[in-house]
């Protein structure tokens, strides 16, 4: 199965930056032992702190990817591109947050992306990228 | 490890009520299936309409169990009662929902219990509950 | 026809408490009348100050019953559990107030049954129940 | 006993627009059915698209009437005017609706009317009239 | 001067209904009283339980009065066509209330014809006609 | 082709009033030229204060024409009438401003009728009911 | 008759600092005039820019008035204080203000003191006092 | 004097649980010395985390006692039908909480309870309930 | 004990203003009753309708008391101003009211002083205050 | 005549994508029909997923066109950057959308560009290009 | 130049309390090393617990000097009559604040200076006097 | 020290567009006299329209500078991205807006920067970047 992990903004200084918030291990770290553990599937990566480089990355996941899951970081909350992007591909998108985003400020309750995307997984740090993994391949 | 999965209003009707929304799956079928693949862990179960006797069944999971798979259904929206029974245990809870409760009634949207649960996991019909699992046992 | 009444909360009192609200007839003398009139047709009559407990009687109902007639009290404007159980019947369910809720507190304006229920009688004192067994067996 | 029924804007087309929605049998129709059905007494009719002529009816039902059966449409969501005639009445206006107001837009949850009104009969297509007539009778 | 009077919805029955919140002197006797005090002055006089009504007779007024006092009643709430119909007159509008509706209820607070009239008088019983055409002849 | 167009309340002052606002061509002047310039089309008028005749007036343009172009004028953010009677029509309705009422009041910018009309046109002053119908006829 | 007039927070500079929006006739000026015109009363006048001098004042004049005029200023949209105190008064209090509150900020529109005030008389500039009390000695 | 004390949903876990917010004295043991200290009365005592229980608890104190003691933990803050079963009581009912619920979650604020109960009590530990007690007896 | 009683705005007149609602005891009388039951311990006592006062007053008590029982009154819902004096404060403050704030007007709901004060005793009469300083006695 | 036509998010995969929605022509095809029609005038072409590509393109524009079209996708509704943009320019800016936005979900009805560009077109698919045009030119 | 600062109330305890938010120093010795800075200009200095005293400096400082800085402390969230007074004067007038007022409670987010203050320095601690001192002299 | 400016969205058109608003001073200018003022300081510079290179900037900066000075632009009021790459800096970072933004629009009153910045600077033109350096290098 083809995978395509998308990152958002920030995301980029995962295990550097506010490690008390979202652990200290670098996505990069985390994602070959991802591979290595499901390795007869192909998972492919893309992070940026660009709204609109995170559309085009969805758009090019819908014609390559079988599945994505998108963790859009702060853009979750504000962007309806993203949201429009998600609902126009016929793939199954996963929503993951590292943090338990609820438990935070009033204004990281409201997702753009939930409603369009299948389901969605927040709280279990990097895990949650493992768990819909192991949903998809099911 | 001792998991305690606890449902709540109208998933005694799983299977039978409403399958295009909640599939045809009763839970008791998939329970015993997980039970199965997670044999070396003891599983309770335990479901209730009333909202009283959730928050006992979680008081006494924080007694006898290392971990709560949470389900609590229409409750999860409006009681205040359930959430402080969660937040006054010290085992982790889990937080699920069998289909994507944001891409439904906007009073769906908000809930009581995340901000005081773990971590959330919704929309994967009922292989969420395992995915909880997957990662307590972790 | 099999037709069943479901009281909720505080509809126990009827007749003792707030006559000038509710008025003087408990419920119990007003349903024999009723049962009297309508006597080619079965009334089944429920009732409980539990949220639970209508929710599990709503349930058997929709075995049971081919239509019901509900006053969920207060829970009308708080339960998301009986609007749920409601929802997931297949038989019709006919909502009544014996008060004109409209004509209260602002957070009595509010049901969660409504939108759900085929239809809504309220204002009309006990009057209201056998206005809606009289719709139901047309 | 005299009863005046009085309906707003967009009622002289029932039974031809939006059938799905409203039926498919013209208030004249249904009309001589209910005034056969309760021939010792007499029944009125009125209807307009225009608010102010509502107003008017209403304030001479008032003087000519010993009930009001009222269904003013879209008014009901929008007109305090309707709302002010009402109160100003001695005898019992009952207020009907052939659809569920509650189950459609939010804007159709608030009604001016209700709360000046006697009750609410809603969701019972014409049906509600009748059961409006019924209970004035008694 | 020449000022036009305008009522609008339900003061056609003032001192015949609700006499407890709006007095029992019909607006003629009243009117004719005030005629006489103000003679060397021209007062027309309008009222009408229609919006549209109101709206042209405004525009008409503008033509042929140099002031208008304007009780518009229930539209003042409600109606943003008489509002319009105000703002683009060029001679004065004073806007008066018989009652104090700002001691009622909250949906009487808003007005969409104070911020386009000239000033509120509101409370003074029918004597706030006189002291709009008070002000005006000053 | 036969196209009604049908301007609220207000709109007979057009070229009159507020020329700031509105510019200063009545609406006559500005309807001859459009029928000269489609000249092959049959193109109705109809104006009116009133809100019930506006209703009436689309429930015959539904009978008597194959489009409608609405100016509502104030209406357009108050009445649910005016939008009931368009949602019926089964013929295209398009909903046009002079002005850009999104850059006036806040209250100018809910339309009740953009929900269900086919599209809308804003800002072009009478230029926009020429599009409307250029788009109707194409 | 014997009328307090009291004036709240910056009326102290009328006639000196914004004329554009309250005239520049200073307040002892027009009270001259004002106490000249109705000889036969008695006139006191109290201008504080203190909120709790404000309160007092109104003690006082509920001791030794028949009668209040009240312009609170600022204070009219915030002082709950001022609001009990005119509340706890036996004697009629009319609200004044010197422009159209309503033409302005929307923190303007809200007043604590119209629901427990006689009535309301804004937009008449200086005037607006002459009218209240020309209304009190009638 | 015949006090009902009644405790509400996850009440019955003071004193274990949360102590840094509830303190960690057991209920049962201040009970026994509050009864000590007022042994001329009679202090009956019942706790509950279901709604309905709490409910019919309060019917029956109705019947029974002569002023309850009330706190009804998280359903201060969500249930109409205690509020309900409190207001149609005719003795008087005091409203206690521990903590001081203002100074936490937004949605501790607002109390259904409140407006009909006698009083409220909050913020003094256990010896809320002494403090209700005291002002009973007097 | 050195405790400080400290009474806003209108406080004043108790006993003598609004009996219906405060009772017909003015303050001192209940003080020097207080006083005596509590002779042991030092009360001083401040009232005054003045924001600004409050707040000086309040600081002082932090120098020379060890407790303050504060009834702002109408500024409990308007001043941020006292509320940072009390959050300044090292001593207990109780916040007391006199009636049931929460059963009248909906702005006397929110306190800016109940989040920083110790806790509330509300609806209990000049009671209140006494069962204030039978708290902090022990 | 130089336009500038400028396209936001998604509107890219137009024709592919959501056909029911947006139609099936890709927008290269509807622009070389475009610009035929119009060969007289100058029409250029940018789209972009990136909100700060949209605001210096407009910026562009501003230089080097006489109007533009624009149509920017989700970001109509998050971004006041490029509302910022279009204010700043000196030329009209015509705000188009393919789809009803205010017929679709409740956050597609508020626009940051309209109150700053000079009119809206909506509803019209790609028709509604074509109409900006057609009035630019005139 | 003559520069007026002007401080609220609460602002006398600066440097004895909450010094975890204000920091430990005395206004007082600030101010001494303030004017000794620049001693070229005229400071003076006024501060006020009381929002009446508050506005009639402003209204002196406007007499008497060519620019005010102002922390108007707790009343910056409370007081249009400390804004109206800003408002009419014709120098220009600086806010000023210690804290992050924006990144505390909510409500210290609204303050209805700054829209009628030049500008906004607020996270400085005392230095912020300072940066407004040395704009102005420039 | 080394001191970063960033700059947002429509910043790079300073001096030329709207200079009503912004002045007429290009922001490089501004910068080569700052850096000559204080040429002890590295003082680099960095404008964006882009929401994520904004984003990247602040994350090198965090790298290579002991200070920021930050004006974003439109993306204050919308950016969440922004203010997570602001939060996750260790150095400090002041906010800066050229006009008053608290006097424009009420979009323009939400900062999502400003409660994770150190302090904000507003309404002092270009004077506001001076005024953040000189806090800094104090």
């Amino acid at each position: 199965m083809k995978i395509a992990i998308i990152n958002g903004p920030n995301l980029n200084t995962l295990g550097t930056r506010e490690p008390e918030l979202y652990g200290n291990t670098p996505f990069e770290t985390f994602l070959s032992g991802l591979r290595q553990q499901y390795h007869q599937h192909q998972i492919s990566y893309f992070q940026s702190n660009d709204e609109g480089a995170l559309v085009t990355a969805l758009q090019q996941a819908g014609e390559e990817c079988e599945a994505v899951v998108l963790n859009a970081g702060a853009y979750t909350h504000t962007s309806i591109a993203i949201a429009d992007a998600v609902r126009s591909l016929e793939i199954p998108v996963i929503e993951v947050h590292i943090s338990n985003i609820f438990a935070r400020e009033e204004f990281r309750r409201r997702s753009y992306l939930t409603p369009v995307c299948k389901g969605l997984i927040a709280g279990f740090e990097l895990d949650g990228y493992r768990l819909a993994v192991e949903h998809l391949i099911r």
